[in-house]
């Protein structure tokens, strides 16, 4: 199979840990960010920009591909990795997220949803096993069972029923999957349960028995505040075995990222670093900046003077301010760029925080420095790490 | 004085001519096409993009980025090409065409024009001083005479005013210009006139006098038929000194720029290759292609086999068509990038068929083949080239 996972160390104060992820279209470090190409691109970026600021794995949109342009033209292509001209790894999300995040224009049950599309309000029915089938056609190198996207807040009954459905469900999909048998690509179960430690722990007990090569903390990012996300990891990633990645599904934002990975948390993806840059805001090393500000207009200092990417190397924040107030795409471009560019170099740091054992030392000093300019508070008011088990 | 126009071959069966165009920020090879950065900007592409498909001149506007960033933001800059990152030659129009162009919205006089800003309807007024004073600030290598441009159809009496106000703005130009003393920007001259031969060759023996390091031909490419463009620069470009470079402006079709290059011009710049790029018609050896039809949503060729572009060597008209159709602005990145390719690799051919005295020949197979494919008839139904001067 050309798939592996290679746990290469654990952090001494955590569960963090550095790991290889190894995919037919090439390895990935652990933890990694994946940044998040909904219609078969990254908003803006070319997929060598996309390479050249650091990515090693990109997320894909089941749901978006499905209706436009369709998997069957996505399949005739050679799948997504020729489509998109990305040889490197690709995960593609089941659907389940944008299905549920359909308000009103859906209906559930047992066997699966029926939706509306959001463009043309055409109907569709997504099942566990359609959605399996149409991440085959796709090709991507991870896929995710399909799950039922609880809201937030939920009822402990609600959560409950839901989670029933969501096990069932991942059960199909595991069958189909495992009925493939052509190890092309490898199955994530989705562990759900809402905020409820137990649920959580019964989901993931569950999904480990039907034993997948990955694992996923669904629901969250959802709304809920950065303690619950943190405890429902630490209810949650115990149960999931050591020699497996874990991810954690829609989380993007540097605090939340150090918290996850302290936790034991593998990879992430969320659309937060790309959909600020287009809206204007760039992380930096000295705070958040919102270029769009007339307080940049004369500003010819680039976005980060820290920074190594391509839009600090050539540009200023009053060129990139004009860019974005006149509409002009190579505007968001460049602030989508560096806001990356910043993530990855995160992550890099991270991964050398892991390898060095001094991970309570840069979670301190990056609340202390960085972490704080950027507006992050430890969740739970800096409350001490949890303890390895 | 840092520019210099050399001629380094004339064509033997025409009045082409290439030659090199030698400025502050580097040399031009003509004929050159300018793609148009209109707001400091090639719609969709960075620089070091525009300096890859072979781009070697940049014309700015300088109307948009008098009301956005203004002259001033720019200037603090370090002028326009290090605002924008561009660091080859940069010509920047007077404003005027945009000015007159606002129709209903502006008061024209004997010493300028009021207008309102097609952005905020904010005041304002353009003098042929204050349109130098502006390009001055920018700082582009070549500026241009603030001009009234002449609306078509226009009858002669008023193509006679109009020329006569023209012509008293160029001696204005001229002479702010002369008392710059410090030659870091070369004026030219336009030579208006409407569709009148006589009117033409009287405007251009006005500017001649006055001296100009280089002449344009404006006023066209504003509806007239072909034929009519190629009679207005039999008439003008004659009259012009053979050892200064010749601008058509507004001219962008290969047809047209072949036929301008024919009669003797040096220099044009549209903003047609790029704009038919946006709405997702491209140029090819084959012909025109739009491939935002749905005949594209399968076709896995790339946008023109012959083509060396980067849209070329890695995305294909399938890729291109959803990204056009979902809105994903690499979609129209790569579109523009093939377009803005293909003209430049005309040039190219264009400049060889001109230095081996084979433009006849060139004219003939493109009329036949390329020229045909793409939906190009010779001006005036095949008539035979110009006589030679």
């Amino acid at each position: 199979m050309s798939f592996a996972f290679t746990v290469e160390h654990r952090e001494a104060h955590s569960r963090a840990r550095v790991g290889l992820l190894s995919t037919p279209h090439g390895t990935v470090r652990t933890p990694a960010f994946m940044p998040v190409g909904t219609q078969a691109a990254v908003k803006t970026l070319s997929p060598h920009e996309l390479r050249e600021v650091g990515a090693e794995i990109v997320l894909s949109n089941t749901y978006h591909l499905y209706l436009r342009p369709g998997a069957a033209v996505v399949a005739a292509a050679g799948g997504l990795h020729r489509f998109m001209a990305w040889d490197g790894p690709i995960l593609t999300d089941s659907g389940g997220f944008q299905v549920f995040s359909l308000a009103g224009l859906r209906h559930v049950d047992d066997d699966g949803v029926r939706f509306r599309s959001h463009l043309d309000g055409s109907e569709h029915r997504f099942t566990p096993e359609l959605s399996m089938e149409v991440q085959r056609a796709l090709g991507a190198d991870i896929i995710m069972c399909f799950d039922e996207c609880l809201e937030y807040p939920a009822d402990r009954q609600r959560a409950e029923r839901s989670l029933q459905r969501t096990t069932a469900w991942a059960r199909r999909c595991h069958a189909l999957w495992r009925s493939w048998g052509d190890g092309r690509q490898a199955l994530f179960g989705i562990v759900q349960g809402g905020v409820y430690p137990d649920l959580r722990r019964e989901a993931a007990r569950a999904l480990v028995e039907m034993d997948f090569p990955g694992y996923a903390v669904g629901g969250l990012s959802v709304g809920e505040p950065p303690e619950v996300t943190v405890q429902v990891l630490e209810a949650t990633v115990p149960c999931l075995p050591e020699d497996r990645p874990r991810y954690l599904m829609g989380v993007g934002s540097p605090d939340l990222i150090l918290e996850a990975v302290w936790r034991g948390i593998d990879m992430m993806d969320c659309v937060l670093p790309t959909r600020l840059a287009r809206h204007g805001t760039v992380y930096t090393s000295e705070g958040k900046l919102t270029v769009r500000n007339a307080a940049f207009a004369r500003d010819f200092r680039p976005l980060d003077p820290a920074c190594d990417c391509y839009a600090c190397r050539h540009f200023t924040r009053a060129y990139i301010r004009h860019l974005l107030k006149v509409n002009e795409s190579l505007g968001m471009r460049l602030t989508t760029i560096h806001n990356l560019r910043y993530l990855f170099r995160f992550m890099e740091r991270l991964r050398e925080a892991v390898a060095a054992d001094r991970l309570p030392a840069f979670r301190e000093e990056f609340y202390r420095g960085e972490g704080a300019a950027l507006g992050f508070r430890p969740p739970g008011g800096g409350r001490q790490e949890a303890p390895r088990a």
